[in-house]
């Protein structure tokens, strides 16, 4: 996706370590009309897969799976990091650690919303080293819904994540991959 | 907006306590297409006030700003609960309280993203104690931009934040407004 690309070599800032900061247009402040186009273009790798849902995780994810979500005419879940008031016990729950906060967190589905009828596409900003999206696709299958497959926004092919998805046997799709990020350049394959 | 009032009566919960569990439609599982049409509602109210960003708060704020700004055609900026590695320490920050978490949670946001030349629209999915757009409004203030009004999905009147947002003196709309929870009955306006 080029101007996805171009983008990110515009605006984005290499941190050093791995991370990439697209706080600028993705994941603090959002170029909507970017996201738009970003949802109806992981949308359409998806188009022939009879996709009913969408699963993803807060925070970061709920913008772009939304957009795929509106682009498809499907409800998006978005597994929450918190338990609160309205959460039920029984919910389904991985830990997964978290890259940029440096602790573990919680992804939780209140088990209402996947059921063994749907058929699930897992949706994140970032494919990294994989471990949300894992933990998603894992979550699917423990509901017994059908996993369609995974798609990310940006996908930084350097730390394994799609290695670490391939044992599920799903189409993973990212709109842009990054090679890698060494000496402060920002390579896409 | 007689949809989400007749989605609340359908799908609604009233958990007592003043609680309303939406997390069918709106902040667990997101029904896209109505979120869509709260966007375009809620961005209607305001097509006149030359708004060129939206400010929100995660997580459950996201979804409406986003279709809010999609409407608009104008970016959004979510405020961070949690410091990442991403955000800059000089950024804007308050404290509220969340009222499904029973804690205390900040809201921060990297000052880049607000600036004297915008003229921002406040966006949150509830509009209860106000606590939370109040803050947000303050975060407005400080950094110099135009707080042009808030903007809600469901506002709660009987718990007072309409009064509480009353010193800023910026028109303030609601998709939905429900007037009393007593008694399991959900009664709007």
């Amino acid at each position: 996706m080029k101007e996805l690309k171009d983008r990110i070599l515009t605006d984005g800032k290499n941190m050093g370590g791995g991370i990439l900061n697209v706080n600028s247009f993705l994941n603090h402040q959002v170029d909507c009309r970017l996201m738009v186009r970003i949802g109806q273009e992981l949308a359409s790798r998806f188009a022939s897969d009879e996709v009913d849902k969408i699963l993803t995780a807060e925070i970061s994810g709920i913008a772009p799976a939304l957009e795929v979500g509106v682009a498809l005419g499907i409800p998006v879940v978005f597994a929450r990091k918190i338990w609160s008031l309205t959460m039920p016990p029984d919910s389904f729950e991985r830990m997964v650690p978290s890259r940029t906060k440096g602790t573990m967190v919680q992804l939780i589905v209140a088990r209402d919303f996947l059921t063994p009828e749907d058929r699930v596409l897992v949706i994140d900003d970032f494919l990294a080293t994989g471990k949300t999206i894992e933990a998603l696709g894992t979550i699917v299958k423990e509901s017994g819904a059908q996993l369609v497959g995974f798609g990310a926004v940006i996908e930084k092919a350097f730390e394994g994540g799609r290695q670490r998805l391939a044992p599920f046997d799903v189409p993973t799709e990212s709109a842009v991959i990054i090679e890698s990020m060494e000496d402060d350049k920002i390579v896409f394959r």
